[in-house]
């Protein structure tokens, strides 16, 4: 198979950390371009892995025929007219998560995907995460039963990122620890739970009070920091919600920042018959019962790089021309429950989808 | 003070260990009568505590102009015709949680009361526990600023009570779970809240699954057990649901029994400035901050007898003629919510109150 | 059923804690005579449980053609004349465990059930305890695929009971902690093994160092105790050996004390496919493997009163004349076994059996 | 003092982390020579190392007059004919452990060191192991009184190295877990127990398994892997043992991979006055008694690089020409005791030394 060039657009730590790792090691793709607004960061991640051309000239990257796929790393507010110029262009894309600030947005990417039959990939990579995997595969062979609930939690004591900078901000973030955090705990419950479960209606409230509180912000470390105390916090550090489905029914809870002093990441999946508790980006228990008696099982197992298969996978999905389980139309749902999350709290009643 | 002179209706465990032995120790009132459909029952415990009377003759002792007081401790189908009719005899009226099957009950309980001008109290005892006390005093002085969320965690991994029996069997006890445990978490919280938390609106969802399945169901001891299998079971099991109030939202998950081994009992109190969680029963964790440093508090204090507090208060309150906090005026809403969630959960969408 | 008319012979902790207790509450049996050398002890026996007749006079009640079995509660050293001459008066016979003294004993009390045709059951009572029937269907069922070795653990940091008393007598108790703990260990895991685990040679060590040096024997607490400085201490304190069968091999250290801090009293069963650890008197955990991952499984179970099982199936297999799994015929192997452990520590080389 | 020439056989893993930077740091010894038989390996070490020759050409090296010892790190097949040739050719040898793979072929090693009058040493690096040696002072100070018993159980759930591969091939490695882990944890127990505790009979079983089943074998992680699913496992995977000797017994388990999912390295020192618990390659803890007090006492101390130790021990020896403790006079008897308990477990039965 002929090598497929690539661009990586947005040159932060996701690009340099991740993406362009997964594409060197994936032994199917070379990368051509690295693309950041910021030239001096984009000549930096070039030198450092040997990649021939670092520019801030998008326009031009898109308008190289050579290119076959890009990389969307940039922040939350250019997710979708990044995504969408480079469909138009042409080329393939893989965007990180979240898709894009709402849901009307990642429509209008979907839409672009489709009139220019591109493959659009979303950086869901809780989608390639062995222990996910594994669990999709439990809930399938039916050793849970009838799953009637899920249970997400992704709160921490002390996590805002960068305060005041452009995750607080909501113009560039489209939302705090929902859309930041949030989407990986729904988007891996939506996959795990498969086709059968659509969403349809969504109830949730959220809120901003420690972060709006800036000079009484409390923390021991801060990443994507330091503080910027004059800058903005206008997006949640805490939302809860209840989601039905056509399956079961999701409940969650999620903070940024909390007066609570425990780290709770974690989803529950209960089952008639069993049930899976996932310490997210960790291993899973599995509870039964057999005999007369009730199991307790933890499981362990060798676990992949989860963004070198997303990788892998979006290039052979480009290869074959089959859509693969990251692409938009298996991963709107999460921006829509997402959305209508966002659009419940503010007018404090439930959305019907 | 002259002695108050009190009859017990419904001679089960809740009259035994706590209503008895509360009168008793109060130095305030002298029980006349026990009184239990199984007479049995009735003439045991009051050979136990010397109690003058024991009948299954309800109207008899309602009709004894000597009895001031009455504690209804019948199971929850009759706490509504029971105390309705207590208090048409004119006698205060002290009822178990919860304080009836619906709310509509309820709201007929009140009406008694105040046509009657008597006191009607709910056991909503958590009301008089110490550490709930102390976390209502601390939300009062501010400690945990703007306090926006609340979540409660009451969740066993087996614990149905008596499978088959009057507890799982909707026609006795109204419901499951909720109105089992969640009756004593909700009620404390909005205890705990306040008045400026009116409920207004509630999303739920509740399902039966393990003990539906009655012969898979397996468990390590049973409470009002042992099961009667070919009993009913058509209560929820699991409860899930987000409250909107004009104060904080609550979410909550509840659990009888459930496929996640761990027991989860608690209540966590979400404000700007500091955060409490209650072990639900024990002590409590207060998170706060100050001169940048992160302060994790364990309280710990002499904690009272809270039956013996709760019927202390009934009868000084009784004598006073004012209302206290475990009357039916505050303690409704309680049971208007539950109702709410049960409606909810019947219909699939947000009811509004 | 007509009740069964039994006697208690030696009527210390075990008869009164266990045997007694076991009798009365099967519904199958009454205990006609508790009998002990020293009469006070019987006699406070017998009014603690309304039992007829205390005595002394043994052979007077083997001589009551009433009686139809005893329970042999005597220490260790008499158990082998006392069974027999219940056998021999035509009693049926539940004799506490070790069986004997030595494998010739246990041997002459086989032949005088077989001669008699009379039950003669060995309170192995681990044969009737729920985990360990749980573990032998586990294998049995194939779940640890080909079980390839035990290793037991029955070590304490301090346990020596009743220092320089009976327990600690040769003549009175035939050895030390192989006879009084390793014997539970060892008779549940070739009742666990079954019948095709033949027991074929054995090597083993055995010291007395701790309790030897009586003064220097520093604990926290005694049982059986208090020491008896001028007493003697002539039995092993440690004891090791591994045994060879034609199933798996079995390894063992026990201690009742010894200088390293940890208590370990544990089974481990090794297999090819599975692999379970039991804590001794507790729960177990099952080791196995699935869909690439690695499982740690733990059970979970309602446990049976095991005296109370022992000695009601001993009941029953008098009535029906079946030897149930704790008659001498399946438990004699444990006997054999731990005689060869000692001879093989005399004589310092392996025993072929 | 001179510096002594020193030749480098066998370039993997153990040579280029510990013997090459072993022999630098000493400033008693220069490197001339890496050989290999891949030269690419030899060329690759030698590079990085600055060390001026790389070669296969064994016999060419030998030959050279100014090489006055040579390190043997190649498989365990070659210790043993390598180790011999070096000898005959005048040199002074230091052979990883194990000496070699059977106690024949050790027994031919010590041979010809005798004969050519030079030194054997083997990579029993144990013994240079700071933990290890404060444990044998203690022992001769007489704090543990006397030491009657030693328990070592070298066991992980899954960590068989290269399946399939040279490690598990017996033509290859002379055996499994025995020879592989078992070799340091006897070597330090007959190290730290001296001269006093002559092997005198050995009693052993051995299995493989789990590794037998190649398919079947799951794993998190394997060191020297991946594995050869059509290659060789004929070695043990599980091995047992009850070594007699002139002073206290030992008792062993070893697991390369079992289906217990506890790694449990250690060796325990039994006492009558204390004992002591080494976790291998860390710390230890002290059990004794004094004053009617029970002592657990947690030893701290700086350790020293064992592998520096070794090798500097080795090049002081060959200076003075005195035979150090790694000599294989004083070593030999960890091989004899392994081939013992292979054969024992060959035959089914105790092996008299």
């Amino acid at each position: 198979m002929k090598k497929l060039k690539i661009a990586i657009i947005g040159c932060g730590q996701i690009a340099r950390t991740q993406h362009v790792p997964g594409y060197v090691n994936s032994g199917l793709a070379e990368i051509k371009y690295v693309v950041d607004a910021e030239t001096e960061r984009a000549a930096s991640l070039a030198a450092d892995f040997d990649i021939p051309h670092a520019t801030s000239d998008l326009a031009a990257v898109l308008a190289d025929p050579e290119i076959d796929a890009v990389s969307v790393c940039t922040p939350n507010a250019s997710h979708a007219p990044v995504s969408i110029a480079a469909l138009n262009a042409g080329k393939h894309v893989l965007c990180e998560k979240p898709a894009a600030m709402s849901y009307t947005e990642a429509m209008g990417m979907k839409e672009a995907a489709d009139r220019n039959n591109r493959m659009l990939n979303i950086g869901v990579v809780n989608r390639f995460n062995t222990a996910v995997n594994k669990i999709k595969a439990l809930i399938e062979e039916g050793e849970l039963g009838n799953l009637y609930h899920v249970y997400c939690s992704f709160r921490s004591h002390r996590s805002i990122p960068g305060l005041g900078g452009p995750f607080t901000t909501k113009a560039h973030s489209g939302g705090g620890v929902l859309i930041d955090w949030g989407v990986h705990f729904l988007d891996l419950i939506f996959y795990a739970l498969g086709e059968n479960a659509k969403a349809m209606a969504v109830s949730g409230a959220a809120y901003g009070e420690l972060g709006r509180r800036m000079k009484d912000y409390v923390y021991t470390s801060m990443w994507a920091g330091p503080p910027i105390l004059d800058g903005i916090f206008d997006v949640e550090d805490f939302v809860t919600g209840l989601i039905r489905t056509s399956g079961p029914t999701i409940s969650m809870n999620g903070a940024w920042a909390q007066n609570i002093g425990e780290r709770a990441m974690f989803v529950e999946f209960l089952g008639s018959k069993g049930g899976i508790k996932l310490q997210y980006g960790g291993d899973f228990t599995l509870y039964t019962s057999k005999n007369g008696m009730l199991y307790e099982t933890a499981a362990t197992f060798e676990k992949e790089n989860m963004f070198e298969a997303e990788i892998k996978s979006f290039l052979e999905s480009i290869a074959s021309g089959k859509k693969n389980r990251a692409n938009i139309d298996h991963t709107l749902v999460t921006t829509q429950v997402m959305d209508a999350i966002y659009e419940s709290a503010a007018q404090g009643k439930e959305v019907v989808l």
